[in-house]
């Protein structure tokens, strides 16, 4: 049984509609349209809204929105499903990529992380439940539409969940500088791997550390002794990309 | 002759405070310290204000400082030279890499970008003097004291520079898509290069694009066609910096 939570959100912005609208996957309530706004003569806009043919498009006054509405003048309210409480464990032949969030806090982060994984090919990402930042409307926004193309595992215990995935053939690799750390790119990311960061203060907890098969470090070469959570996701996502592309 | 700037800056924050000091590279104007806040209590920040022998820190109440102070309760005034108006061009042999950013108009990215590459060993970074943003405190208090590992070259033309470097024996890399582009990690990174980036949203100019050795290129995995520059930069660098740990 695979719940998922129904819910309803607004973003704003020519980036973020129309991926919303051509994915089909959610249920339109209102387009708002800023009267002689970017958005009013953006033509990728209106080609899209046009030729999936919406009838919901309200154009507004200025009185209406609030800034971030306004700097190109369009919103989007919808509802769907977009958040799973379970993983869906696909045949074993299929291969998939997830990412891993240990309790990450600031919608900021999470919102380009799923930009930049979803850019490199991860499929879905899976945090838990509590001492994190929920999937809100801050995080899609940042996202710039990329959430649209990613599911969202949001789960009570992230051990158990990376213990099931390794009953169905998942490497673990966790992302954290310790003593049996290898360099992030000696490291093989096969067909079915879930890559763990952790916190942007505190890194992996300690028993989600140990389910790990693999653990990767970035050996930093400054003075400065850790890389932003998202940049160093930039980093180990896209090696696992590098060796992928480098194999076909 | 290689000119430069001398300015004075104020950057909060513990992460900023304690490697502005311990650089030396500076003339401390003045500490400031919040009563009762977490800066007071930090023992690395007393011990580096201790050891260094400064003489200038205020404890101030609750009124003067900023939202940004009052987060940790520590501000510092310094001033130094921290631009270059001209590239120092070092000898033949030693091994330098060099960020050059084509017209970044983004202060957040910036500060983010300097974190991200000092982290992965880059020495200095070349930008425009116009239609760029200039290096502010924004961009400073961004990069989380990374600044102060790193020098910054503001010049009048990126293509002159380029090609100067070129004649001491550098490889340009730029990352853009574009017909001649090949894949990021099939370029080799040799020890004297520069990776130029482009603007959030026009990418390198033609003329600094026709200046480049070689054209990298990030192929896109999902739907959306573009990662944040940030996160494009983090993957190049450390990249280049693979290509170096595996030769050793």
């Amino acid at each position: 049984m695979n719940k998922s939570i129904k819910q309803t959100f607004t973003c704003v912005g020519i980036n973020n509609v129309i991926p919303i609208i051509q994915s089909k996957k959610f249920h339109i309530v209102e387009v708002l349209i800023l009267k002689n706004s970017k958005a009013e003569k953006d033509k990728k806009l209106n080609d899209t809204l046009k030729s999936y043919g919406l009838n919901k498009i309200k154009k507004v006054n200025d009185i209406k929105g609030s800034q971030s509405f306004k700097t190109q003048g369009v919103s989007i309210t919808f509802s769907g499903k977009l958040i799973y409480n379970e993983i869906l464990v696909s045949s074993k032949k299929e291969n998939v990529s997830f990412l891993v969030l240990d309790q990450i806090e600031d919608p900021q982060n999470f919102g380009q992380i799923i930009r930049t994984v979803e850019c490199a090919g991860i499929n879905g990402i899976i945090y838990p439940k509590h001492h994190s930042t929920p999937l809100n409307e801050t995080v899609l926004q940042v996202s710039q539409g990329a959430f649209v193309n990613m599911k969202f595992y949001e789960v009570t215990n992230i051990r158990n969940e990376l213990n099931k995935l390794k009953k169905n053939n998942f490497w673990i690799v966790g992302l954290e500088n310790s003593i049996d750390a290898k360099p992030w790119y000696s490291i093989q990311y096969s067909d079915r791997t879930a890559i763990v960061v952790g916190s942007e203060g505190r890194g992996i907890r300690k028993k989600v550390l140990e389910t790990c098969d693999f653990i990767a470090t970035i050996p930093m070469q400054g003075i400065t002794n850790s890389l932003n959570v998202g940049a160093a996701t930039s980093v180990i996502v896209f090696e696992s990309l590098r060796q992928k592309l480098e194999k076909k």
